[in-house]
C-alpha cells in the first residue's frame, strides 16, 4: 500500500527464528499477521527447545518459507520482492558494501521491495558468554544494528524498529516511575535506567537504543514502537508514517519549549498552589487579567491582525469563522466586563462547606468544594475563549491546558502571555498552559492519568470527535442539541407563534434552537396550524415532514430523512402526535436530552410533561433559547452538558468543582465504636459556615 | 491456531475478485490481513473497470496467487492446505456430491484445511437481469449459498459468514430505528426490513440471511459478523468461537426469557413510572420489600441452601466467600432494618428543589433532583446486595439491572421475585431486572446507549475489569485504596499507635485500610518509632521498607517492590519523609486519592495537610477506617468513589441522582430580552420549597 503510494521501502527481517523487525526507506507497511505468524513460529520453536547451534540451521530452513510468505503477501499488492542475505562482514569490506548498496538502490529503482536478512547459516557462532541465551541467540542484536547500518548506508529518512513494548521508557517498564519517552534526544541518554536482562525484550532495548543513536548520527530518524499491541494491529506503521505519536521518536533537535507532558506536570503543580490561595487572591488575578486586556489592547489587536491577514490570505475560512476570529476594542471591553463578573463568583467557589456533621464527640466532618484538578479546554479559532476560560479555571482553582485553533495562534500567544503575567502576581504563573498547535487532540486525550476533565468549546463535530477520542477522561459538553417544541391541543395561538419563532429563528445555529416541532393531531387544519405554517414560511424556514405528518397531507413537504437531525439552520422537522404522552415518548426516543418545550394553557398537562421528561432542560410556555447559563442567572457559563452525571444543562462555575471530605478527630478509631467500644455515633447536622480555617492562612 | 487446537475447519473463499468469506467445520481462524489483501485486490480490479465477462478470467488468474497466499499463511502454523474448486452443478449430481463429501472428509481427517472456491472459470455466465452488477457479479451470492450447502453437507457445527456490516439489523443500518439483532430466530424473519440495493453489502444481506436460514434448517448454526471492523481485527473469528456476542447468531431455539436489551428497555420504561411516583409510594415499596424478606424467610433460606450446597460441593470457594454467600435469619433481619432506613431517605431524594430563581417577571426556574436513569449494578456472590441495591435504586427512582455472581443464582432469583412483588404494588414491577448469569459483563458494557451508570460492588479486580470494559458508560467506584497515614514530628505517641493500629489492623482487606505508613525523619530511632514497630510486630503486620527507609537502617526489612501497592492484608509499606510537604508530595505521587491521614498535635501543620491534599477523604488524628458512608452518617452507602467528578468519597443516595432545570413562563422569548425588547432579567434567588407541584398529583 505504502509502496503503491510511491514510498520506497526495505524490510529487515529476523528470519524464521526471531520476531520480525522491519526497516524501510521512507516508510513501510507490513501487516500484523506476518509478525503474528513469525511470533507463533518462534514459540513453536521454543517449545521444541532447540540447542543453540541448531537454531541457525533452523533459520536457514525457515528462510524459504518466510520468503514465500513475504512474496505471497506482496503479490496481493502487485509488488515484487527480492531476497538479500548479508553478514556483518559484508559491511567491513568496501567493495562488498558498494556492491550491496548499488544492488539495493537498483532494486528500489525497479520498485522491488528488498527483504533483507542476516545470512544466519554462515555467520560466526555466537559467543559463549553472550548475554542472550536460548533459541533467540542469532540476530536479535544483529538485526537492530543491521537495520541501522543499512538505513545509514542507504540514506533512509526513517527507520522503524518494532519491539514488544510500547517504546523506550525512562525506567524498566512496570516499575513505579516508568514513563514512556515520546521523543528521545541523544543527550538524554544518561537519564535512562535499563532493566535487568530477566525479561526478554527489555534487555534488548539497550541494544536497540544503541543502534538507533548510531542511525540518528548517520542522518536517519528512528522510531521504536510496539509491533505486537493488539490495539494498534495493522496500524502501527501507517500511524508512524502519518506522523502520529507512537512509541519513541529519536531526534537530534530538541525543541525549545517543554513537552506537553511536562506542561501538564507544571500546570498541576502550579494549580495546586493556585488552589491553596485565598479566594480574594484568585479574584485579584482575574481582575488584573481584565485590566491587562485593556492595557495591552494594542499588542493583542496587532497579533490578531496578523492572524486575520493570514486567514484572509489563505482564503478558506468562511465569513462566520472570520468574524469569530477577529477581535476589536469593543470585544475586549465586554470580555473584561465578563472577567470582572467571574472575579466576583471566584469569592465563593473553592473551599465552600457543603455539609458539616458532628460524627461523634470531638469528631467533626466537613464536605467542602475543591477544584477538579487539571482541565483541558479545546477551542476553535475564537481567541476570546482564552481569557474567559482562563478566568473560569482560575476562579475555580483548577490548572488549565489550553489548546486553541491554529488560525488564532498569534492572538492566543499574546493572550496567554498576559494571563501568565496576571498569574505571576501570586506566584502561580504556570497554572495555565498553552499547548502548541502542533499537538494533536488525540495525543492529548491519551494523557488520561494527567488530565481530569476535558471541555470542548466549539462545533458539535469537535465535541463528538473529542468524546470519541477521550477514553477514560470525562468530557463536559454536549454533542447534539435536538430540541423539541410540543404544541398541545390547549395551546394559546399567540404564545405558540411567538415561542416557535423564537425557538427556531432567534439563532438557528445555536444548540438550544428548535429542531423538531411536534403538533397535537387536533390542531391539524385549524387556524392555529395555518398561523404556524405562515410564520415559518415568512421566516423562510424550510420544513421537513415526519412520516405521520406526511401521511395526513395531500401535498406534503419533503419527508425528513431522520427524526434525529440537528439542522442548525432555518430548517426544521414537523411531526404529529396524538397526545402529550406521545410527545414525551417521541422526545425520549429521538431527542438528545438537551432542551424540550411544551406550549399549553392546561397546567395539569404542562406539569405532567415537565415531570415525565428527563431532559436536562424542560420548559413550559417559554422559548428553548433560554437554555443558557447567562439567562439562567448562573453568571459565567462553562458550557451546556447533556451528560447524566456531574453537571447537567447549562453549567456554571460549580461544574468545575468537586468535593472532598475533611474529618478532624482526636485519636478516634473505628474500634472505639465497636460493640465493646466506648463511643457512639451522633451524626448531628451542624450549620455550614464559611470557608475552612486552613483556607485563610495557607500560602 | 484453531486447527492446532484440534478444531476442524474449511474455508470458503471468494477468489481474487470478491471479498473473503470463510466457512468452517467447528471453527476457523483466518487473519484479517488476508481479507485486507483480497479487499485491496478487489479495489484494484474495480479501478480497472473490467467488463463482466473478463472478471471470471481475472478470478482464474488470481486463483494461484490466492492459493499461494493461503498456503504461505498456514505454513507458518505448520498446517497444510488443499485447493478444492466446485460449481453449483456439483451439488445437483449425487455422485459428484458424494465424491466431494468424501474428499473433504478425507482432507479433514488428514488435518488438512480445504480452501474451497467456486470454479469461476467454468460457471455459467451471469444472468443479464441479475440484481448484482459490476465486477462482483460472480460468487457474492454463490459463496453464501455455497458455504451454506457445504456446511450442511459436511454436518458442520458452525458457519461464520463475514460481511462489511456488524451483522443483521432490523432496518437498513443507518436509519433511525436500526438495531443490530443479537440472536435471530427464523420465525422473526418478517420483522426485518432490508435496504435498497443502493449500497454494496446491504443488498447482499438478504441473500446471506437466506443462506443462513437454509443452513440452520440443515442443522448448522450460523453467525453473520463484520470481518472488516478495525476494532475487532484479527479477533472476530476467535471471539465468535469463544462464544462472545459478536454479530448476529442464527438459532432455532428461542430462549424463554427476554434478551438483555429487552430487559433494559423494560427497566427504563418501568423506571420512568417509578420516577413519577410520589416519594411516599417509593417508600412504601421499600417497606413492603423489607416485610417480604421476613415473610418469605423460608423460601429465601431454602434457595440459599441450594447455592451453599453447590458451592461446598464444588469446593473451590474460599471460606470468606462462602461466608458472604450464606444467609441467615439474623442477616435477613438486619437487611430489613437497613431497608427501612433507606425507605426514610427515599422521602427526600427525587424531586428535591436545589435552586429556585425568578429569571424575570412570570418566568421561574427550578433545578430539581431526578433519577439518573438506568443503573447496572454488578455484584459478586453476595446475595444480600440484591435487596439492598434494589432499595437504593427504588429510593432514588432509578431503573436497575442486576447482575449477580452465578454462585448465588438460586438465592438471587428468589430475592428478585420478592423485589418485583414489592414493586407490583405501584405498578412498576419491571423497574428492577435480574440479568441472566449467562450474560457477560463485557457484553453488558456494550449497551452504552441504554445504561447510564455502572456500579460494581466487589473486589478491586472486578472494579478494574469493569472500568476497562465500560467504554462510554460512567462507572461509580474505586479500583484501588492506597491509603496513607503520615506521622508528623509533632505527633502524640498514644494517638499514633492507636490510629496506625486501627487503620491497618481493624479490617486489613477493606479499601480504607492503611497501606503505607509515612514517618517524619526526626522520629527515626525515637521511642515513638520503637512503639510503632513493636505494635506492628505484635499485630503480626509484615513490613516492607520504602527505598529511603531502607537506606536509614542497617538491617532493613525486605524492600517494597513498589510504593503503589494495595496489600489488603496484614502487610504495609513504611517510608521516611523530611516534612509534611514531602508527605503530601509522596501521597500525590503514589496514592489513589482515596483516604489519607495525618497524625499531629500541630494544628497549623494539620490544616496545611488537609488543605493541600486533594484526596477524596483527608483526616486529622482519626483512623482511615472512618471513610465509609455509614460512619459519615450518609445513611445508605452506594459505594466509595475515587473519581473526580459527580460523587466523591463515600457516596450516599444523592450519588444516584442528577438534576434537571424546569422553567415555567408565560410565552417568554429570548427576543423579549434583546436590546429592543420589553423585558429585563431579574435573576432573583427564591427560597427553595419542597417537591414540585407536578410531583404530587402525577400517576
Amino acid at each position: 500500500m505504502l509502496q503503491n503510494q510511491g514510498r520506497e521501502m526495505m524490510i529487515v527481517t529476523s528470519g524464521a527464528v526471531a520476531f520480525g523487525k522491519q526497516r524501510l526507506r521512507h516508510e513501510i507497511l507490513l501487516s500484523q499477521s506476518v509478525r503474528q505468524a513469525l511470533h507463533s513460529g518462534q514459540n513453536q520453536l521454543k517449545d521444541m527447545s532447540l540447542p543453540v547451534l541448531e537454531a541457525r540451521a533452523c533459520a536457514a530452513a525457515g528462510q524459504s518459507g518466510l520468503m514465500a510468505l513475504y512474496e505471497a503477501m506482496f503479490t496481493q499488492y502487485s509488488t515484487c520482492t527480492a531476497q538479500v542475505l548479508v553478514t556483518n562482514l559484508d559491511f567491513h569490506d568496501d567493495q562488498k558494501r558498494q556492491n550491496l548498496n548499488s544492488t539495493l538502490q537498483e532494486l528500489l529503482r525497479m520498485n522491488i521491495v528488498p527483504i533483507i536478512n542476516t545470512n544466519d547459516a554462515v555467520v560466526p557462532p555466537p559467543e559463549p558468554n553472550s548475554d542472550l541465551q536460548g533459541v533467540n541467540v542469532i540476530s536479535i542484536k544483529d538485526n537492530d544494528s543491521l537495520a541501522a547500518r543499512l538505513a545509514v548506508e542507504m540514506k533512509a529518512d526513517l527507520l522503524i524498529a518494532l519491539s514488544d513494548v510500547e517504546g523506550l521508557y525512562n525506567s524498566p517498564p512496570g516499575t513505579d516511575d516508568a514513563k514512556l519517552i515520546d521523543i528521545f534526544y541523544p543527550g538524554d541518554q544518561l537519564s535512562i535506567t535499563y532493566g535487568t536482562k530477566s525479561r526478554v525484550g527489555i534487555g534488548g532495548m539497550e541494544a536497540k537504543v544503541k543502534a538507533a543513536i548510531w542511525a540518528l548520527q548517520g542522518g536517519t530518524s528512528v522510531v521504536i514502537a510496539n509491533g505486537t499491541h493488539p490495539k494498534v494491529t495493522g496500524h502501527v506503521i501507517t500511524d508512524i508514517v502519518e506522523g502520529k505519536k507512537v512509541g519513541t521518536f529519536f531526534s537530534e533537535i530538541k525543541p525549545a519549549g517543554p513537552s506537553v507532558e511536562q506542561q501538564t506536570e507544571m500546570a498541576r503543580n502550579s494549580g495546586r498552589s493556585l488552589a491553596s490561595l485565598h479566594p480574594d487572591q484568585r479574584s485579584e488575578i482575574i481582575c488584573h487579567l481584565a485590566e491587562l486586556l485593556t492595557e495591552r489592547k494594542e499588542d493583542i489587536l496587532a497579533a490578531n491582525k496578523v492572524d486575520m491577514d493570514q486567514a484572509v490570505c489563505a482564503g478558506h475560512l468562511p465569513p462566520a469563522m472570520l468574524k469569530r476570529l477577529s477581535l476589536s476594542p469593543a470585544k475586549l471591553n465586554s470580555l473584561a466586563i465578563g472577567l470582572r463578573q467571574i472575579a466576583v463568583l471566584a469569592q465563593d467557589s473553592v473551599g465552600r462547606v457543603l455539609r458539616r456533621t458532628r460524627v461523634a464527640h470531638n469528631l467533626e466532618l466537613e464536605q467542602i468544594t475543591i477544584p477538579i484538578g487539571v482541565l483541558l479546554v479545546i477551542f476553535e479559532a475564537r481567541p476570546d475563549c482564552l481569557p474567559q476560560v482562563s478566568a473560569l479555571a482560575i476562579a475555580s482553582g483548577n490548572a488549565l491546558l489550553l489548546k486553541g485553533g491554529k488560525e488564532a495562534a498569534n492572538t492566543n500567544r499574546v493572550l496567554h502571555q498576559i494571563t501568565q503575567e496576571a498569574l505571576t502576581m501570586h506566584g502561580v504563573r504556570e497554572a495555565v498552559q498553552l499547548v502548541s498547535t502542533r499537538e494533536e487532540v488525540e495525543d492529548l486525550c491519551r494523557l488520561d492519568k494527567m488530565i481530569d476533565l476535558i471541555i470542548p468549546r466549539g462545533s458539535s463535530k469537535l465535541v463528538r470527535d473529542i468524546q470519541r477520542a477521550a477514553k477514560g477522561i470525562p468530557v463536559l459538553g454536549h454533542s447534539e442539541g435536538i430540541c423539541h417544541v410540543y404544541v398541545d391541543a390547549d395551546a394559546s395561538v399567540d404564545k405558540v407563534v411567538k415561542i416557535v419563532r423564537d425557538s427556531k429563528c432567534d439563532y438557528p445555529a445555536a444548540c438550544n434552537a428548535m429542531e423538531t416541532l411536534l403538533i397535537h393531531r387536533d390542531l391539524l387544519r385549524t387556524p392555529l396550524f395555518d398561523q404556524i405554517i405562515d410564520m415559518l414560511r415568512n421566516e423562510r424556514v424550510k420544513i421537513y415532514a415526519g412520516p405521520r405528518f406526511a401521511s395526513y397531507l395531500t401535498f406534503s413537504p419533503s419527508e425528513a430523512k431522520s427524526l434525529r437531525v440537528e439542522y442548525g439552520d432555518l430548517e426544521c422537522c414537523m411531526e404529529v402526535v396524538d397526545s402529550m404522552q406521545e410527545a414525551v415518548d417521541h422526545i425520549h426516543k429521538y431527542g438528545s436530552s438537551h432542551t424540550d418545550v411544551i406550549v399549553t394553557e392546561n397546567e395539569s398537562t404542562a406539569e405532567q410533561f415537565l415531570q415525565q421528561l428527563d431532559s436536562a432542560c424542560v420548559f413550559w410556555n417559554a422559548s428553548s433559547r433560554f437554555a443558557d447559563g447567562y439567562r439562567f442567572g448562573l453568571g459565567a457559563e462553562v458550557g451546556i452538558s447533556t451528560a447524566r452525571i456531574h453537571a447537567r444543562g447549562p453549567v456554571g462555575l460549580e461544574g468545575l468543582l468537586t468535593t472532598k471530605w475533611v474529618l478532624r478527630g482526636n485519636g478516634h478509631t473505628a474500634a472505639d465504636f465497636s460493640e465493646n467500644g466506648t463511643m457512639k455515633y451522633l451524626h448531628e447536622n451542624l450549620p455550614v459556615g464559611q470557608s475552612l480555617p486552613g483556607q485563610r492562612d495557607s500560602n
